[in-house]
C-alpha cells in the first residue's frame, strides 16, 4: 500500500500487527524528512507515532472523539486522517498547520495550542454524549508536561467523577519541553519504576481505573491496551511510557533542543539557517545572570518554557537555585512570584505573551491588589510573534494595560529593554510588565539619547500640527513615516509611548492644539493604548486615528503582507496623514 | 483574662489546654453575635475556631507565615491578632474587612478573596525564605473546596518538590459552598473514612508527608498535630476533619445556606431583612429551568457557586443531570462548556464576574478561537456588586470585550435580560456573554418597546446636538439626565449600547455632526466600550467624554458616595453636558 492511499483511518483497519509496524516505520521516515526540511515539534511527534497509529486502529474516529492536548503531537494523526500528502509531497508541506483545527478536517475537534485543556474539553464531550444518549468513546491524549497545568488537574478532577466512558491516554515521555517539574512527575516516575504496580497511584486517587503500558512504542502492546479500554463504562487512564524523539538519533539525545526545532541537518542536528542576529531572550538571560550575581534577592521564574526566555541548560545551571521552573503552570508561577516578592525576594517571570493569558486573575489578584513588585517580561509579542491563531502575541496590551495597578512598559530597542528592566528592579512600588519587542524594527545598535528613568512618554522628534504616538514595537514605523512627511514639508511630532497602561497627560496636553494625532501599536486597537490616547484627545475634539492590529484570531498570516494590508508601512502611514490633514 | 486583653498571639502562649478551650468557646460566642448582627462567612469561620487558636498557639506569627486561602476563614485569626475589638464592640464591627489585608495588620500577608491561591503564594514565601537562609515556618491553610481549583493543584504540585519546611493545613469540612464536587473530594472522603490510613493518599502522591486529625475541632489534638509538624524540614500536609458551622445549630444543619449569610436571627436562622425585590439570579434560574424542559441540549454549569446564580438545592434537583457543578474550577467549567457545545449541547455558564477572570484564557482559546456557541451569564457586575477589592465586578467589560470573537451583551431590564438569553440560545454562530445588571436602576417592570433581535445599539430617545450612550447598567442615569436637560431646552439623543464588544457604526455615523457625545458605563473607562466609541468619534473630531469607574481596586466603598464623587448622578451628568456644550 502506498502511503498516499491512506485517506482515512478506515484504510488501516484491516492491517495486521506487522503491517501496522511497517506502516509506523514508514510514517516515521516521512515525518523525519518533513521535520528536517520545515521544522516543527520534532521530539513530541516522533515519540507518538505508534500510539497514534494504535489509537486510529482501535478507535473509530471521527465517531469516537479523540482530543489531542496542545495538539502539537497531532502530526501522525493528520497523516492518517486524509492529509498524508502534506507530509509526503514537499510542494504540499504548507497545506497543514502544526495543530489540530476543525477547519482543516472533521477529524480535528478543536483548534488548540495552549496546554492542559484536553481533559476539560473531553469532559464536555462526555457530558454532551451522555445527555444525548450516545455511545461513542471519548479519548483525551495528554502528555509532554501538560498534566501539571491547573486546567488539566481540574479536568482530571471532574473526569474522575463520571460514571460513563472516558479514556485518558497519558503519554509519559519523561520530559516536559525541558526537564519535568512538579510532584506529579515524581508520581509518574514511581509508577514507571514499579511497572504501574505502585499502590501510590495518582490516577486511582482521582477516581480512574488504570492501565500501564511499559513499552509505549510497541504497537502490539498499545493495540492491546487501547482495545481493553475501548467501550469502557468508567473513567480510565492508559499510562504509556514512550520515548521522545524516537528514530532520530540527534532528537533522542538532545530532547530539549528537539522539542521544537527549525529546519535542521538530519545527521548533525545543526540548524540549516542558524539565527545570527542578537536575540532578545539571550539578552534577557544574560542580563538576569548578571543581576543574580549582583543582587541575592533575584529569582527568575519560567512556566515550562526556559528556552523561550533564553535560559539554556547551561544558563539554568549557572543560575542555580535562583532559577525556578514550575512546569507549565502559569497561575502558579505568577502567584509564587507574588509570594517571593512578599518574602523579600525580587521575582522576574519570563513568559510568552500568549501564555500569560493563563494568569490574568493572578496578575490582578495576587500581584496587583497586593502591590507586590513582581516583574514579568513577555516575549513573542506583536505581529512578529508566532502567527498561529492559538499563539498570537498581540492581545497582551489590551489584557494587561486594563488591570489596575500594573505598569506596562514597552521598550523600542535592546538598550531600552535592559534599562527598563534595570529600572523595574530598582523600584519596589509597583508590579511591572516589560513587553519585549519580538523583531526590533529599530536598529539594534542605536543609542538612545537619554536613559530610561521612569514611566512617561518620550518626545522623539519635535514638530507641529500632527503627532505620531507609537509604542516601542512600532516606533521605527513612526520615525520612518515622519521622515517621509518632512520631505514634503510636514514636520510631525514623534512620541514614544513607553508606558501603555496609562496616558502621559503632560505630553498629550501639549498636543491639544494639534490638527491630528495618530497612534501606532503592535497590538489590537481595541482596548489598547491608542484608544486611551484617543479618548483623552476626544475630550478636546482633537482628531485622532488609532492604527494597529485587528481584534481577530488571524491564522498563518505573513507579517509583511498583513502590515501592508493594514496600512502600517511607513509610506502608507505618511500618505494617510497627508490625506487627513 | 478579658478577651479585649488579647492584643497578639503572644497573649495566649502561656495558656494550658483548658484555657485554650475556654478561650475558643468565648471567641465562638462573640463571633456568633457579630455574625448574626452583621452577616458574613458564618459556617466557614465557626468551623475553624479551634484550628485558628491552635495555629496561633503553636506557631509564632508574624515571624512564622500563615497564608489563609480565600481568607474568608480568617475572622478568628483577626480576633487573635490585635483586632478583637472589632468583634466585641458593635460600634467597631466595621473596623475590619471580611478578608485578610496587609493594610489592616502585619499578621495578614496578602489581600485575598479568590480561592485556591494560598499554596502558590506560600511556595513563594518558602522560596524567598530559602534563598535568604531564614528558618520560619510557612503554613498554608486551605479548605472549603479551594483544593479542587487548578491553581491550588498547581501549587500542591510545586510545593511537593521542596526539600524544606512547608506546612499545608487542609481544613476538610466535607463541604464546598454547596456540596463538594470533583474526584479530589472522594479522595478526602476515603482518607477520612480510613482515619487517614488509606494507602490511596493524594497528598503522599504529591510528595507530602501526611498527618490526619480526626477531631479537627479538638484543641488538644490540633495542638499536638501542629506541634509535631512545626519546624518540619519537608513538605507536610495536616488534614483536619472539622465541622462547618459548629456551635450555631441552624448553621450546623443548613450548611450551604450559612456558608455566607446576611444578618440573621440566631434561633430561627431567618434573615433579619429578607430581600423582597425580584432577584436576577432567581430570574435566571427560573428561565433556565424552563429552557431545560423545552430544549434537551441545554446544560447549565456553575463553578462552585450555585446559589449566586439562583440554583438553590431544589432547583438543582429539578435540573437533574442538566446542571453541572464542577467545583471551584472556572477554567474547567469554561473548557467543559466548549466541549459540550462541540458535542452538540448548549452550555450556559452562570458565574460571578470577578471569578470569570480565572478563565480568561479558556474564553479566548477553547471558546472564542473555536467559535463555539458557549453562553456565559455574569453576575455581581458593576458598581453595585461586592465592594471588596478582591471581588469587584467592574473590570469585566474591559476583560471580555477585547477578546476577539466574543459578543458581550448588556441588558438594562429583566425583560431585556431574558430576551438576550433567549436570543443567544437561538443562534449558534458566536459565543456570548450576557452581563446581568446587579441592581437595576431601571424600573423592574418597564416594558421595552421592541424585542431584542440581535446585537446593535438601540436609540432610546431621538434628539440633537448631544448624545448620551449608556450600556445597560447605567441606562437609567442616561434617561434621567436627558429628562433634566430637556427641562432646560436641550434634547439629547439617548442610545443604549446593548453590545459592548464592538461599536454600532451605523448609529455612531449618524452622530458625526453632533457637538458632544457622552458615554456612560458601569465599569472602568479604560478598555471599556466608551473608549471604543470615543476612538471611533475621534476620527471625526467629535468631542467625546467617557464616564465610568476608575481603573482602581476600590475597597469597601459606598456605591452612592462613589457615584456622586465621579459625577455619575443624573443631575451631575446633565450639568456637565450643559457646561461642555
Amino acid at each position: 500500500m502506498n502511503l498516499s492511499d491512506i485517506h482515512s483511518p478506515a484504510d488501516i483497519k484491516g492491517m495486521d500487527a506487522e503491517d501496522l509496524m511497517l506502516l509506523s516505520a514508514r510514517l516515521r521516515t516521512v515525518l523525519i524528512n518533513k521535520l528536517a526540511a520545515r521544522g516543527g515539534h520534532v521530539g513530541p511527534n516522533l515519540g507518538v507515532v505508534e500510539a497514534t497509529v494504535a489509537l486510529h486502529y482501535v478507535f473509530d474516529a471521527p465517531k469516537d472523539k479523540i482530543v489531542f492536548d496542545v495538539s502539537h503531537q497531532s502530526y501522525v494523526h493528520k497523516m492518517l486522517t486524509g492529509r498524508i500528502d502534506a507530509f509526503i509531497d514537499p510542494a504540499k508541506y504548507g497545506d497543514v498547520t502544526g495543530y489540530t483545527n476543525p477547519r482543516e478536517s472533521d477529524f480535528d475537534l478543536f483548534s488548540m495550542g495552549h496546554t492542559s485543556s484536553s481533559l476539560s474539553l473531553a469532559c464536555g464531550l462526555v457530558k454532551a454524549r451522555d445527555i444525548a444518549g450516545g455511545d461513542e468513546n471519548v479519548v483525551a491524549f495528554i502528555g509532554d508536561a501538560s498534566l501539571g497545568g491547573g486546567e488539566a488537574l481540574e479536568g482530571l478532577d471532574t473526569g474522575g467523577t463520571f460514571k460513563s466512558n472516558f479514556i485518558v491516554v497519558v503519554n509519559d515521555n519523561q520530559m516536559s519541553i525541558a526537564e519535568n517539574h512538579g510532584a506529579v512527575y515524581e508520581a509518574l516516575r514511581e509508577l514507571r519504576e514499579s511497572n504501574g504496580m505502585s499502590p501510590n497511584n495518582i490516577f486511582r486517587n482521582f477516581g480512574y481505573e488504570y492501565l500501564y503500558v511499559r513499552e509505549g512504542n510497541d504497537l502490539r502492546e498499545l493495540v492491546k491496551a487501547f482495545s481493553a479500554v475501548k467501550g469502557s463504562d468508567r473513567p480510565v487512564v492508559v499510562h504509556i511510557n514512550t520515548m521522545k524523539g524516537l528514530g532520530l538519533p540527534v532528537a533522542e539525545v538532545e530532547k530539549e533542543k528537539f522539542h521544537w526545532h527549525v529546519p535542521f541537518d538530519m545527521k548533525s542536528g545543526a540548524a540549516l539557517n542558524p539565527q545570527r542576529s542578537l536575540s532578545y531572550p539571550d539578552l534577557f538571560a544574560r542580563q538576569m545572570l548578571r543581576k543574580i550575581e549582583e543582587d541575592n534577592r533575584i529569582v527568575v521564574l519560567t512556566a515550562g518554557t526556559p528556552g523561550a526566555i533564553g535560559f539554556t541548560a547551561e544558563r539554568r545551571a549557572a543560575a542555580g537555585d535562583r532559577f525556578v521552573d514550575v512546569g507549565i503552570a502559569e497561575q502558579d508561577a505568577v502567584a509564587m512570584a507574588a509570594g517571593i516578592a512578599k518574602g523579600g525576594g525580587r521575582p522576574v517571570f519570563g513568559v510568552m505573551a500568549t501564555f500569560l493569558q493563563r494568569a490574568y486573575d493572578q496578575l490582578s489578584q495576587e500581584v496587583a491588589i497586593n502591590r507586590l513588585p513582581v516583574v514579568a517580561v513577555t516575549f513573542g509579542t506583536g505581529v512578529f510573534g508566532i502567527p498561529d491563531e492559538t499563539h498570537l502575541g498581540f492581545f497582551d496590551i489590551a489584557m494587561i494595560s486594563n488591570i489596575p495597578g500594573i505598569l506596562l512598559l514597552a521598550p523600542s530597542t535592546p538598550q531600552e529593554f535592559e534599562e527598563m528592566i534595570d529600572w523595574t528592579l530598582e523600584q519596589d512600588e509597583v508590579p511591572v510588565v516589560v513587553r519585549c519587542p519580538t523583531y526590533p524594527f529599530e536598529s539594534e545598535t542605536r543609542v538612545l539619547p537619554e536613559k530610561f528613568t521612569g514611566p512617561s512618554y518620550r518626545i522623539v522628534e519635535e514638530g507641529s500640527r500632527v503627532a505620531i504616538i507609537a509604542e516601542g514595537g512600532f516606533l521605527g514605523r513612526a520615525t520612518k513615516a515622519a521622515a517621509l512627511l518632512r520631505e514634503e514639508g510636514i514636520a510631525p511630532t514623534v512620541v514614544q509611548a513607553r508606558m501603555l497602561s496609562d496616558v502621559d497627560r503632560k505630553v498629550l496636553d501639549s498636543l491639544r492644539g494639534y490638527d491630528l494625532v495618530v497612534t501606532l501599536e503592535d497590538g489590537i486597537v481595541d482596548g489598547g493604548f491608542g484608544q486611551k490616547v484617543a479618548s483623552y484627545m476626544a475630550q478636546f475634539s482633537v482628531r485622532t486615528i488609532c492604527k494597529g492590529l485587528p481584534k481577530e484570531f488571524l491564522n498563518g498570516y505573513n507579517a509583511s503582507d498583513l502590515l501592508k494590508s493594514l496600512g502600517l508601512m511607513p509610506d502608507r502611514i505618511a500618505a494617510e496623514i497627508k490625506e487627513r490633514l
